[in-house]
């Protein structure tokens, strides 16, 4: 295992994700993964032997968690930041992961140069949330890019899941339900059916603030909501689905 | 006031909405209301002076709840079902509010022949959610009807809704999750845009068993899911919520 002084750069810190003894590499000056991808990694079901893209993967959060987790035979990363890529690089690295696991620094919307038609058996990502660069002071950040749709748009990512997937593969996202409406008409313009949907409430009298979401390419029409996913039960103290599942 | 004698048809029953003095004639060999159209009733908003229109009325359950609840100018109920449109302007009269709610007999796949485009600010519906008559042994029945997409299917009714609904107007509807992704589609083709959505659990812990939805005719593409909407705290017992806005 590489020393940590060989491993990090100025300003990155080495997290325990508190599994399988998985560590990842972050600059919190730049960008942190959010429970958001943590909750996308718990509710995304990957299978023996199947191959898996992450579409804008950041740091690596999610290929990491899910190859920690379940019997993929090989997850990709797919991250247009060069820095993030780089630390999502070595953090495969630092893990042992290289055969499990490969970084490409590129653009979703060139996915034709990168991959296959019809590649992969499963699709995740936690895409940028927000409109274009309504709000924003420095659209060039990388927090910036993680969060607003400055390099890529809903439709660029659904299209391009749709363009990679196996016949019945499965597209996960998370996002934030207020593009609900738009999310599930552009999902369904591309032949990525809705079948299952979660939504996470901070509390359980408060509006839910993200959605999880699990689609199939071609599948029929009829989907299922979970039941509430409630993350604190007061403030401060997650639930207790939260603690046994994620392990905070 | 009439008399009940006067005013009840043989296996028929007067019931207390616990609302305004308000009561309603149903045959609980036919069909009686549900849940489903006393939430709805809570979830719409009527504005004063707005003209609504109640597709699918039934025994006029969701015309004789908002007239009492809010001040809109007036509110027609529509069913094909002659002996439940019977009932229902058996009702209106009953309950003194003939010059507040109008009950037609109709199809409405032929609301062209009664109503005028755009000649109503909300629209509201308890449709049938079943689609066609999957597993069904009598297809003619009135229970039968109001659940299975017999005589009308999703897709008519959104597309005459929309045709109905002044622009900005407002379409109001409880359906079943299960369908969500199919209804997202259905109203972003008509040009209803779901602003609103509230789903509806049995219980905090189990999957929602009805969505109530607010769409906009025309309106501008971002949305805002609810806080959820718990009906039971445990088996047979009420929620607070439930008991304090609904009267249960």
């Amino acid at each position: 295992m590489m020393r940590r002084e060989e491993l990090l750069k100025t300003g990155e810190r080495l997290d325990d994700l508190q599994r399988n003894h998985c560590y990842i590499i972050q600059n919190p000056s730049k960008f942190c993964f959010g429970m958001d991808a943590v909750l996308l990694s718990g509710f995304a079901a990957v299978k023996p032997g199947e191959r898996v893209l992450d579409i804008g993967t950041g740091t690596g959060i999610i290929p990491i968690l899910l190859a920690a987790k379940t019997k993929g035979e090989h997850f990709t990363g797919l991250e247009i930041q060069k820095e993030s890529a780089d630390m999502a690089e070595r953090s495969v690295i630092y893990n042992r992961l290289e055969e499990k696991i490969s970084i490409v620094e590129g653009d979703i919307k060139e996915a034709e140069e990168f991959f296959s038609p019809a590649s992969f058996h499963v699709v995740t990502t936690n895409p940028p949330y927000m409109i274009e660069n309504h709000g924003l002071k420095n659209p060039g950040e990388p927090k910036a890019i993680a969060r607003h749709e400055i390099l890529c748009t809903l439709e660029d990512i659904v299209g391009k899941a749709a363009y990679l997937l196996v016949p019945g593969g499965r597209f996960y996202m998370v996002h934030r339900p207020f593009r609900l409406a738009e999310i599930i008409g552009t999902l369904l313009r591309y032949k990525l059916e809705p079948k299952r949907m979660r939504l996470v409430y901070p509390f359980a009298d408060r509006e839910p603030n993200m959605a999880l979401l699990e689609c199939h390419k071609g599948g029929k029409s009829r989907m299922r909501i979970e039941k509430p996913l409630i993350l604190f039960s007061e403030p401060g103290c997650y639930t207790e689905e939260i603690k046994r599942e994620y392990g905070f």
